[in-house]
């Protein structure tokens, strides 16, 4: 594998400005479908429920065209359209509609999710809420989000152990019963444990207001956005074993390496690692 | 128990007048402690986790001295400051941060809610978001939502069965083994389950996206607000046996009377009434 992809200041400038520009072309495609009586689900795997939705491909291809324009040498991971080649050595990875089933349920906590990643992992990442009008963008030297309480910046908290911690997840909707028992673990030795959230509760670790998040199930489009803003923010996002966590699956994120250890080990004792 | 509270034209609007000058009263005071590091949180019971912020005690009081000056006849039961007496047979009943476990962990799923009662229940109800800055008001004629995405009138949906019903609940969280059963036999039958919203999940219900509630070990000031906007967008609440709710404990919202009467009756038989 080659090393990081390096930028210049002027490449990282451009890409930022094209991964705003993807944020922007994407919120009147969501926002056009949100809370919209006549929105059509279906069913992509043909068995669970796993809706798809207009706003998702349309929020896809607005941010396609885009690339297209501003990126055109850049190669693209996205959840609806799957992968498209490039030659400039970054991937963009996208999830138009993180939370979909928050999404046909009217809460404010899905998102669009916008990473520049080389092959290791994400060098930048947007997660954008656009009912509320909040973004949040981490890497490339930035950590900071907007919303309507102003502009804040990034950055984790110092909770040092799980008795002390708030825990976020989609749990007990996502995973094994497996997952769930190690979950669990972790939740029960948790402060206080909170769900359905979506890829808001990432934005809410960079926020510096909870302090774990675990997941399962995870695809690489819902997770190189949200690892970009934690990590921007001090914080950490692995899989469950503290290795790389940019191809999903089991993952973890943590405020900080003290409490990540504490949860890695909980989770690796009720999985029987 | 005497009949309803009867208003003129010109007493109602002088509650919905009062009701939202409460609202506005109470978002200075949660705003200025939402997602501020320095947010102290005390344990209330003595035991378990019941954050009380210093937040939910201004916006009560903020409130408290709106309803002095335009209300001074009428009653007040509030979550911080408890009851204080009337003579006009009105009693507002005032929850100033609704979901404060939500409000905690920086999640906009939190409400202030605020209702004129009658000694039968709610007359008018407000659910308001600050952060997102949104509204939902309903009866006295009104039933009417604002916010990011305009003014929207409210109202429920038909669906009709549970197997095509979104349900939303603040459990895992809350609620016996016994109740805890009785939920999950209802969302093993619901077309999709949501966790963790809040007094957000009845303002939901009112805009017609999602089909039930049910939650338990409410307090009145947690349901007279949502029973409010529920009723006047067109939908029930009651408790697990068809009764009132205004009292809170176990707690049933529904889209309307044929999804209500499945979701009770498979309450009732988990229960085993």
């Amino acid at each position: 594998m080659p090393g990081r992809h390096s930028l210049s200041e002027d490449d990282s400038a451009a890409v930022i400005a094209a991964a705003r520009a993807c944020a922007e072309a994407a919120r009147p495609q969501t926002l056009r479908h949100f809370r919209r009586t006549a929105l059509t689900t279906e069913n992509k795997d043909g068995q669970g429920f796993d809706p798809v939705t207009e706003a998702d491909r349309a929020a896809e291809l607005a941010m396609r065209d885009v690339l297209a324009r501003l990126r055109p040498d850049d190669a693209i991971l996205g959840e609806e359209y799957g992968r498209s080649s490039g030659s400039s050595g970054l991937t963009w990875v996208l999830d138009p509609i993180d939370g979909t089933r928050g999404f046909i349920s009217g809460t404010p906590t899905w998102g669009v999710l916008i990473a520049a990643s080389d092959a290791h992992g994400p060098l930048f990442g947007i997660i954008d809420q656009p009912f509320i009008g909040e973004r949040f963008e981490g890497g490339l030297g930035l950590a900071r989000s907007e919303g309507p309480g102003g502009e804040i910046p990034l950055g984790t908290r110092p909770t040092r152990t799980l008795a002390e911690a708030t825990l976020f997840t989609t749990f007990p909707e996502v995973g094994s019963e497996a997952e769930a028992r190690a979950f669990m673990a972790v939740a029960n030795r948790a402060r206080l444990t909170r769900y359905g959230m979506d890829c808001y509760a990432y934005a809410l670790l960079a926020l510096g207001q909870v302090d774990l998040v675990i997941e399962a199930g995870l695809q690489p489009y819902d997770i190189h956005a949200p690892i970009a803003v934690v990590e921007a923010a001090g914080g950490l996002v692995t899989d469950w074993t503290g290795g790389p966590a940019v191809d999903g699956g089991r993952v973890i994120a943590a405020a900080n390496p003290t409490l990540h250890a504490e949860a890695l080990a909980v989770l690796g004792e009720a999985l029987g690692d």
